[in-house]
């Protein structure tokens, strides 16, 4: 072993004062969601029956700066600043030149990024006034996170949990309710939405969507919380990116490359973002490296259309990477990936060039995942498993070219509550299973009425 | 919320360079652990067929101090050091004038304490060219440690595990497998140990030790690792009482109380040995309170004399409270408190006054975690809800005496895989067993021959 520096901590008093909003800096013109009956821009009176005004403002915020609440960062204290990683051992295992970093969010209660959103939300909601939260949750991550959050700020919490990921893992529940909140079964009989559902007993992300933002809808007291995709979930989570961008300083390297898992596009967009401006205004020259699982390749292979959040049709009309709203994607294991959509602001990215995009099998990601857990001791959950997996590409292009590139990984959570899945892939039962074209075709006559986007 | 300070972080510099041996200091005449043909003191001959010299010397060091090895504080360095909190959420909900601090060793990748241990074995066996390491576990923790430290080494490990554990646990042993460990469920078909215990077929941390100890003692190219009891093992988890103490010291307290679970005593040891220190040598006056199951009373309710570490009886004589080798305590979820015996050195400690021992019933234990967890976020492991549990007691009794003191408790690790204990806990499915005299009787006729102790 070498005697270089490992981890790079920083003190709490390090711990962002503001979040980063990179709406303003979003090449292109501007693409707003849609009122579906309208189809006119949606504005903040579609939003007040399900989310408190503090968030609906930092969803619409122009200012490139937003400040985090203190009482915000004085709970972000419970596990922020999080550590940066120098993984050292990872290099030589892969004979590679390229220095490669990671940025760890699984020391948070909840085991991943999740808790950075969930505790602002949580916060603006009790300011608010509201009693009770209703959300999805789809490996059981951000679920976790917001019935921590909840726990915290004194308010109640209602989870719709996707079938699959319920059967797979019930330690996620059992934990959520140990936090207080109550579980439910998605599709469940409780809502409209879920009955209408009950042809697709594995549920999907987009169903547990409908079946929360119902029962906030139609309960006053009750508001809806999301893990993912809107703007103000990712501007939160710019806590780990900026974050990033100080150890990396510490390091005395600045990232050739940052790499990344998506599902809805938050862990992803929380770290790059930060970096992400510098390259929009010609500070840096970055690459960024989505990577998502093949068989929910929403940004490899999705249409790019302006499509709901959720499965019955409930949300706003988003701009987005879609495979469609009402398609449920097989059971896998990295639950936390299996969202027909992606973030708005991240797909225009993409869109752009900003961002690369890359699917992989949950075979392969597993391999990597497995290799990583025995070089730098941290087990991954299976999301950040697919990002390993890029950057498994990308020390081995840096070997390729001799160069000494830097890369940075973000390592969003860890697998304690996947091992059945390790499990799995360790007995070689685990399937990869491709998206299928003709899926696709179907769900893109099913999309709803839109304007193009340009 | 408050704005004052929740955490307190130490850079990796800070490290302990050195373990803290209490046994220079320990009160009262040295009671040597007996070679069980001769009942002469066991010297290191005794245990060099299972042990490499690097660590039978520091099981025997008269040393205060000992060198830690640079490429343990290298490999410390991937979670240590670990955060030492301030517990005021919790302080508000029990409504106590207490200062209560809480140091985590969950952060570590194995999720507990006890790879503060397994790198440095796992580090002088592979120094000494030992190819295989094989070891038993109860909860899982001790044996996830050692599978990720021999990942570290590039030694193999081989596990044998509680039947209870391994039942109750399958997310443990999938975790050990994906470092690499080969993994038995004990007793098992493989050991003459296993085979002469199969009418207990929960198995025990005591019949597992048998089992890897015949493994070690049959196999000239595999040594054993033990991750409690043992001087040495007490030795190297004194880096989280030293670091504590730096982190007490920049919160600008001293401890009056620290409080600790007790299974074979490391976590405890490691805690408290370096306050320990400061009351032996008259420099401070801090209270100890050592928490165990009611179910597995070994030090209230224990006998202290000469008893074997192991079932069959393999292992030297070795001086504690113990309820007898072939004790096999009821299956009970905090499997790493289910040992019949404790650590000699922590033994002598309670025998002399210096530490109070406290015995609670595993409901008691999980209200108080499931309170801990909805205030201060981290969901403990079942064994520090021991802890927890006197941490309550403690904090009741400085609001009785309206008195601020300040308490410092050890969470040793997070509960992440024991969450089927809390689903039981909250579906009111835990039993409370009570330890039964009539089977201590039954116990102390079986001890075997010693001397009596002084």
């Amino acid at each position: 072993m070498s005697d270089e520096q490992v981890k790079y901590t920083l003190p709490e008093s390090e711990i962002p004062t503001h979040w980063v909003n990179l709406l303003p800096d979003l090449p292109g013109d501007p693409i707003p969601p849609l009122n579906p009956q309208t189809q006119e821009p949606a504005g903040p009176d579609d939003l007040t029956p399900i989310f408190p005004m503090g968030l609906i403002q930092q969803e619409v915020s122009p200012e490139p700066e937003v400040e985090i609440p203190e009482e915000v960062r004085e709970a972000y204290k419970l596990y922020r600043p999080t550590p940066l990683f120098r993984a050292r051992r990872l290099e030589r295992a892969l004979d590679t030149p390229a220095h490669i970093y990671f940025k760890y969010e699984g020391v948070s209660p909840a085991g991943s990024h999740k808790p950075n959103s969930a505790i602002p939300q949580a916060y603006e909601n009790a300011q608010a006034g509201v009693r009770k939260l209703a959300t999805e949750t789809g490996a059981g991550q951000w679920g976790s996170a917001l019935a921590l959050a909840c726990s915290l700020f004194g308010i109640e919490c209602e989870v719709f949990m996707v079938g699959a990921s319920y059967d797979q893992k019930p330690y996620r529940r059992a934990m959520m309710e140990t936090w207080g909140a109550t579980v439910h079964r998605s599709p469940s009989n409780l809502t409209q939405a879920g009955q209408s559902q009950q042809s697709h007993p594995t549920g999907s992300l987009g169903i547990a969507i409908s079946e929360a933002v119902e029962v906030a809808a139609t309960n006053d007291d009750t508001n809806y919380a999301l893990g993912s995709v809107l703007n103000h979930v990712c501007l939160h989570q710019t806590v780990i990116g900026q974050e990033a961008m100080a150890q990396m300083a510490m390091a005395g390297e600045e990232p050739d490359v940052v790499v990344g898992c998506v599902g809805g596009g938050s862990n992803f967009a929380g770290l790059t973002f930060p970096f992400v401006r510098r390259v929009l205004r010609g500070e840096a020259r970055t690459r960024f490296v989505a990577a998502e699982p093949s068989a929910c390749p929403t940004l490899t292979r999705g249409a790019y259309r302006y499509d709901f959040g959720d499965t019955v049709g409930m949300t706003p009309l988003l701009p987005m990477y879609t495979l469609g709203h009402d398609f449920v994607p097989p059971p896998m294991h990295a639950g936390g990936l299996r969202y027909h959509g992606d973030a708005p602001m991240l797909c225009g990215l993409v869109r752009h060039g900003v961002i690369e995009a890359r699917a992989y099998g949950q075979n392969t990601s597993f391999e990597a995942a497995v290799r990583f857990a025995r070089t730098e001791g941290i087990v991954p959950g299976p999301e950040p498993a697919h990002a390993i997996r890029a950057l498994f590409d990308e020390a081995e292009a840096a070997k390729q070219a001799g160069e000494a590139r830097v890369i940075l990984l973000g390592l969003s959570g860890h697998g304690h509550f996947d091992m059945a899945a390790y499990d799995a892939y360790h007995a070689g039962r685990l399937e990869d299973v491709e998206f299928s074209e003709a899926d696709m075709e179907a769900a893109l006559e099913r999309l709803p009425e839109a304007p193009a986007i340009a």
